[in-house]
């Protein structure tokens, strides 16, 4: 493949971060980071960020394993503007004009960069992607790192198709608007044999399922998967004939994953 | 969340692989794999897998890292029967009926089960769902592990939408098919935001990329990642407007992930 991006140009790294955020209890990081990941965020002295507070404390995490290249204070770390955690900043968010060159000049004056989002992979179920593409307009090379997507870890927890799968964000919380949405997510299923994935606030967890359990076929299969990568990490994967046999509940402080199929 | 998982039984985990398979250059297993998941595979003495040579060359690998807790002849490799290759074993697949429950019986003993693929994540573009079916049918705790997702990694990489994605496999190899797949696929990309992710076989990479020029909207995004984690890894990200002002090629020995939006 042809690339245009010039050696002298810093590249931008797509760095995970691990899936406790928020959490009571702190994964080690070594049981969801490479210790290559690890290394080259020890490394980075320019960043890009949702929140630059838990940036600084990813990166003393990352320290106690291997040692930071620069001290903490030293690391430059820009936060993406509020308007884009309101807006989005994906194709398709009224955020996505926004224009991230900026935010990359260290990048063009020769310095790698890193992107970190609050929990997982920047740029998937995350803001973070018009840096990345800011980073193809400007000719600067995109190298992802390897770390703990939860959307994946939920599918293939789950045994539903994924040869064809797609993830469409969170569902409505307005009762009506839920009903046609969940009849709708499994009339795409099963017509097209494509795993629905989608997401809810914490809190609302319990109520999905319900609904969820309540409202699809009974030889649809539901999956939940919740805390993944935790120490209280369940996934659950049933017929919803099977899920109808017992009452559940799902905890109301940790994200979950929902899949139908 | 209830689990009729008694603790008498092994868990099942989805041990993911590094992302080199049928590669010239091996990538350091620290490169793509947390200590975590290195040290979970080099425990577990039962393992079911795509093929049982490639699963062993892997242990070997392992061992290097995290010494195995038994010699890698007295592990029990099982490999999902040939059926399941040719026909897969996802819902919707003509070998979705396969009934994977007898290679979990180490599993109902007592003893954790390992499940593999070639590259990856098993049971994402890859067999296993029907074993990770079996596992929560027989009440077996599944516990996915964190290692590299190319469909992921290409995705983050890529900046298109990544809070709406979906990943649609293969595409025709029939000219006219292909042709009314990409616009199909277009429509619905510009139509509900929703990024289209596919795979090739090596070979024809350069071919669906040059299709994909042709054929798609100049104001589209195109994507292509190749070899992904490894040394030579690439992507490019562009309106199809620039893809065009250059001749563009791909490696034909490198798998590739191909997304529009």
């Amino acid at each position: 493949m042809t690339t245009s991006s010039s050696n002298s140009k810093g590249k931008l790294y797509l760095v995970p971060t691990p899936l406790d955020f928020a959490c009571d209890t702190l994964t080690p990081l070594t049981d969801v980071l490479p210790l290559a990941t690890l290394q080259t965020a020890a490394k980075l002295q320019h960043w890009v960020c949702e929140n630059a507070k838990s940036t600084r404390a990813y990166l003393k995490r990352v320290g106690e394993i291997c040692p930071l290249l620069q001290p903490l204070q030293a690391v430059n770390i820009q936060e993406l503007p509020r308007e884009v955690h309101k807006k989005g900043d994906h194709p398709g968010s009224a955020g996505a004009s926004f224009d991230a060159k900026p935010l990359l000049a260290a990048a063009l004056n020769g310095f790698d960069v890193g992107l970190v989002s609050e929990a997982g992979m920047p740029a998937i179920a995350d803001p973070g992607s018009s840096v990345v593409r800011a980073a193809h307009d400007l000719g600067i090379t995109v190298v992802p790192l390897v770390g703990p997507i939860s959307l994946m870890l939920a599918l293939a927890a789950s045994g539903l198709n994924g040869q064809n799968f797609a993830f469409v964000g969170y569902l409505p919380s307005d009762t009506a608007l839920l009903t046609k949405r969940i009849k709708e997510l499994e009339q795409l299923a099963l017509k097209t044999a494509q795993t629905q994935l989608f997401i809810e606030t914490p809190y609302r967890n319990t109520a999905l399922l319900h609904a969820l359990i309540s409202q699809l076929q009974t030889s649809t299969r539901l999956a939940a998967s919740c805390g993944l990568t935790l120490s209280d990490m369940q996934t659950r994967s049933n017929k919803v004939s099977v899920w109808r046999q017992q009452s559940h509940s799902l905890p109301l402080s940790l994200p979950a994953v929902f899949a139908i199929g």
